[in-house]
């Protein structure tokens, strides 16, 4: 089972891959996608674009995207919606089962507490990947996902739904 | 020049198509692309899709989405974001220019006033569209933008801008 994790955001887009056999996790790849463009329906259309390949070099079999949430200001908030719905779309185009998970209980999976530093999210994340190489903050927290997400598939039936979904 | 309004929504996406020959406007299609799915990630691929026919089927020359903003809460601002992602993506991927137009500019260019009533702005869309039928408010909305958005071109060599952006 491969598991995508995406750190949605409108200028950065965190990716993370990681194969996931029983308790066994493995780090695959990770990385960020960066918007380009001239104005926001070509910085959209560059993170399509990015996260398509992402999707079609690595082939994963489940997607979490994270449920995050901006209360500063409405702007803000719009912005992210619409990062975040590319987000959610293109593995869906992809025939994945898309998973939502909300930061609190990202840090919970990973760290063990739900108001854990960032420091803590990334020492994690190296602790359960040996050996991988970071590519960023953004990167980090879409690793960190990924990481929830399998925990989330292994607890109850959770797994067997999701590997009968995909055909696994 | 043929122009593609759209009035962003999760749960209703409103799209309305209008054909602009200098000061004359002419009414091609309107409608509402309605979500579905179990998750959220299969309804934004629904939008993505229907509005994708819609750019395939009427193979407009520009688009224009509505710069909607909701301040009552966060969720409701994300969720409208996420519709909007995929509004600005499904034309910008049929290499259209996408533009953006406040809903005060819009009230203004269809209406007059910028604090204009909904039933005044599906009065004005009728008048200057004779013979349009209205698939529902949010199609109102969607004509009302395209409209804006012509009357945007023809001020100023913006016309000749996007004619030439277009290759028409």
């Amino acid at each position: 089972m491969r598991v995508l994790g995406i750190d949605p955001g409108l200028r950065n887009m965190g990716w993370g891959i990681i194969d996931v056999d029983g308790p066994r996790l493995a780090h695959v790849a990770n990385g960020v996608c960066k918007s380009s463009g001239e104005d926001l329906a070509r910085r959209l259309m560059s993170l399509f674009d990015q996260l398509t390949d992402v999707v079609q070099s690595h082939t994963p079999n489940v997607a979490a995207v994270e449920q995050t949430f901006v209360n500063k200001d409405g702007a803000g908030t719009l912005k992210l919606g619409q990062a975040r719905g590319i987000a959610m779309l293109v593995p869906a185009l992809a025939g994945l089962p898309v998973g939502e998970h909300a930061p609190n209980a990202v840090k919970k999976a990973v760290v063990g507490v739900g108001h854990a530093e960032k420091h803590q999210v990334e020492h994690m994340v190296k602790l359960q990947l040996p050996g991988v190489r970071l590519a960023g903050a953004d990167a980090t927290d879409a690793l960190a996902i990924a990481i929830c997400h399998a925990h989330h598939m292994q607890s109850g039936n959770t797994l067997q739904k999701a590997l009968a979904r995909v055909g696994a």
